[in-house]
This record gives structure tokens, sequence and C-alpha cells, in this order.
């Protein structure tokens, strides 16, 4: 698929970025509803200038110090996920040392096999989470959501849950996990529930994630990444994520 | 296809409209970009609190008015409308006496096809801007976008464009025509171009044009939608809208 963008329209980039999900959404990756979710996204990415802010790239820093301090971590990953930077998550993967697990909401085995497929194009080497290994079960969960690899999700101590369902980021923080939330609402369910919430668009987010990983990741930096774990505050990250949005609002040019 | 949605979600009614877009892709008559544009409504309708507002109802009445008074009015409908209420708007279109064209950002010959049927099945007598039909272009686009009916949108003297792209908004307004736009976001290039935009979910605003166009049809009520047309105020209008959206940011209840 070309992906053809009139070059003189002013959110050219944005509409890249949505061709990218409606061609994985073509591959099979991507379901329907995750191309709505992708809108809603978008809204808020619009609100806050569709750059990342101070407050994300501190929580990214924090996110990425959580990986790398965690004896298993895990980094979910679903259709839009795979279609937007599939490349990028196996970078963060190799450099924080955490297996892929591919965890869906609308389950079904093409789906899983695509985004599979999709990710070992990308250099994965294993992907969790697919077909029979998604053998074990969130407890407070119902239909297929709840199936998660025993070997991944279900054991893991951290994981990182980017473009995620509400009740299934509550179960796993209920798990007594620690959950990093990519999530560009910060009035979700999924942001208000997670330890850590990057409020910013995952195109941007992962990037910095792997940055912040390859600078901290030296033994010697275990103090600090504790440091910068330890005084996240995500309450505060959230709420001033809101007033961005608020003052975005306001402050947009425009003309009536 | 069923609509499944667990009960106790606390966003079902929202994932219902959503699942009603999704059959509408399924059964050919949205296009997967029309999934995205839906998310990006539902943010906004997310951040108004899920509900019409004063100015909304106002700008409904101030729509239906300018229809009634126009000698050539035209109702634009493209997957998305036809997906979300195609009932509604040959309601509406009977209501006001205003033919009902097809209108696709994304046009082929299947899509048209399905809308139409969609709309046929819903009572539509004519469906204007269907295959040969619309052959008559909008001067300042380009792309399959610019084609329109010659007896529809192309003569038109005042036009509803629901859910439509900032160029064509503005193209028509260019053109002389008086435009009225349903739009979720104060904000974007279709909503500042209208004369009269409506801020709400289409799913909302539609009966509420049809109830205001029953109440306001009477001949002896021609003095009156001069004025509501008069004296509406689309800057007012949209400023308002922006701070109802920047006080649900506050407003909303939450816990950290």
């Amino acid at each position: 698929m070309d992906i053809n963008i009139p070059s003189n329209h002013p959110r050219a980039k944005s509409l890249y970025v949505r061709e990218l999900l409606v061609r994985g959404f073509k591959n099979g990756l991507v379901a329907p509803e995750g191309l709505i979710a992708q809108g809603r996204g978008e809204s808020f990415d619009y609100l806050l200038g569709e750059k990342t802010s101070k407050v994300a790239q501190i929580s990214a820093r924090a996110a990425s110090s959580a990986l790398l301090l965690a004896k298993c971590p895990v980094l979910s990953v679903n259709g839009n996920v795979a279609a937007l930077c599939s490349n990028e998550i196996v970078d963060l993967s190799n450099i924080v040392n955490a297996p892929i697990e591919v965890n869906l909401f609308y389950r079904n085995n093409n789906r899983e096999r695509a985004i599979e497929k999709q990710l070992k194009e990308s250099g994965a080497k294993i992907v969790l989470g697919v077909g029979s290994r998604a053998s074990a079960i969130i407890p407070e969960l119902q239909s297929e959501r709840r199936r998660v690899d025993p070997n991944g999700l279900y054991k893991a101590d951290t994981v990182l849950i980017p473009l995620e369902d509400g009740d299934r980021a509550k179960a796993f923080v209920n798990m007594g996990k620690t959950v990093i939330a990519i999530d560009l609402n910060p009035l979700s369910r999924t942001a208000r529930s997670a330890q850590i919430t990057i409020v910013d668009n995952i195109i941007r987010a992962i990037p910095r994630m792997i940055a912040a990983a390859k600078q901290l990741m030296d033994k010697n930096n275990k103090h600090l990444m504790e440091r910068l774990v330890k005084e996240f505050d995500n309450r505060e990250n959230l709420l001033e994520s809101l007033r961005l949005i608020q003052g975005g609002i306001g402050a947009r040019p425009r003309r009536y």
C-alpha cells in the first residue's frame, strides 16, 4: 500500500500515522475497534500540540528505570502497537531484556499470528502469548481478554501496557504488578490505575524510552534509577498533563 | 452481527455507538479512516460529558431554520452518517424537504452503492451523488473528493455537512453556500469554516434538528426562523463549546 497524503495538508504527519494504522488493519494486525481507539488518542494528542511534554519525558525515564530494575519485566503488545512501532518495541525489548507478549482485547487466532509475524519480521526471537501459550487466567476478568502467558504477563513483576483497556490495567495492578501505561488520555481508567503513565503518543514515547534506557542501563546507575522510580509521582504527572490539555485548548491559534 | 457490550462497563452507551459503526464498516458503508474519525469525535464527546449543551441546542434550532428557509437545501451523507443515523437523516430530509447526497472523502463505487442501499432501506426515495450522477466539480479541490452532483450539492444554497473534512467545508463556503456543520471539535477547520456549527454527537444532533424543524415548520414562523439564523453567532457558539470542554476536563470526577 502506498501512503499518499497531500503534502500541503496542515496535519500531514498525523494523517501519515493514521495511514500506518490503516495499513496494519489491512494486514490483519489491527481490529476495527483499534482504529476507533487510535482516533480517540489522536484528539488528545492534538490537544497536547502533538509533542512530548516535559512530564512525559520524566515518565519515560521512570518507566525505563522500572523495566531495567525489574526481575521479570514483560512488554505487552496489541495490534495497534504492532502496526505503529514493532521495530521500536523489539529494540526496547532487547535493551531492557524483557520479552514481548501478544495481548489482545479482541483476541482471535489470525490476528495473533499476524502480530507475531510482524514482530518476528522486526527481529523478535520469541513472542509470548500466542495460541495455546496463553493458558493462564487473569482472575478478575471475563472473556478472551483474561488469557495471558504463564511465562509472561502472568508471572511478570513489571509490565508495560501501551494502549491498554482500563479493566485489564486495573487487574494487573490488583495482581501486585508494577504497571507502566502509555495513554494519551490522562483521565482514562488505565492512566489512573497504572503506577507510571506516559501521557504521550506511542510513536514518540517508545523512542524516548529506548533513549532513556540506553543512557541509564549502566549498573552504576542502579541508585539513580531507584530514585527516579521512587520519586515519580503519577498523580502529579496526570494532573500536569491535564493542565497542558486544558491550556492547549485555550492557547491554540485560531480564527473564528 | 450481535452487539455485545458488557452491561457493567462504565461507558456502555459509547461502546454501543462504536459497535454500530463497526457494523457499518463490516457492511461496506464505512471506510477504515471513518473508524478513526469516529474515535476522534468520541474524545471530544467524552470531554463534553456525552450530552447536548445549551449552545448545541441553539445551533440545532438555527440549523433547522436555515434548512427550512433555503430555496435549495441538500443534506450531505458519508459512510459514518449512514451507519450511525440513516433513519434520522431520511426523516430530516422529508421534514425540511431537502434531498440527500452521498458525498465521500474516500470515494469508491462499492461504498457509494452500499450507502445508497442503506438510505433507501431507511425510506429515501432519491439519493443524489452516486455513480455518474456525481459529475460536477468543486473548483478548488483535487482528487475524488471534488466530485458532487450538479443537481445536489453543486447548486445547493444551503448544505448540511455532518462529519465533514475541513478542505471541503471551506470550499462550499467559498462557493457562496450557507454551510451547516456537525462537528464535535470546535477547533476544527470544518467547525470554524461553517456559518452554523452544531458541536454535538450526530447521534443526538439530528434528532434535535428534527424536533426543532417540526416545531418551526409552520409558515407563520418565517420571521422567527429568520431571526434565529440572523442572530446566531457561530464564533460565540464555538468559544462557548470550547469553554465547556475546558471546564469538563477540570470538573470530571476522578481519583488518582
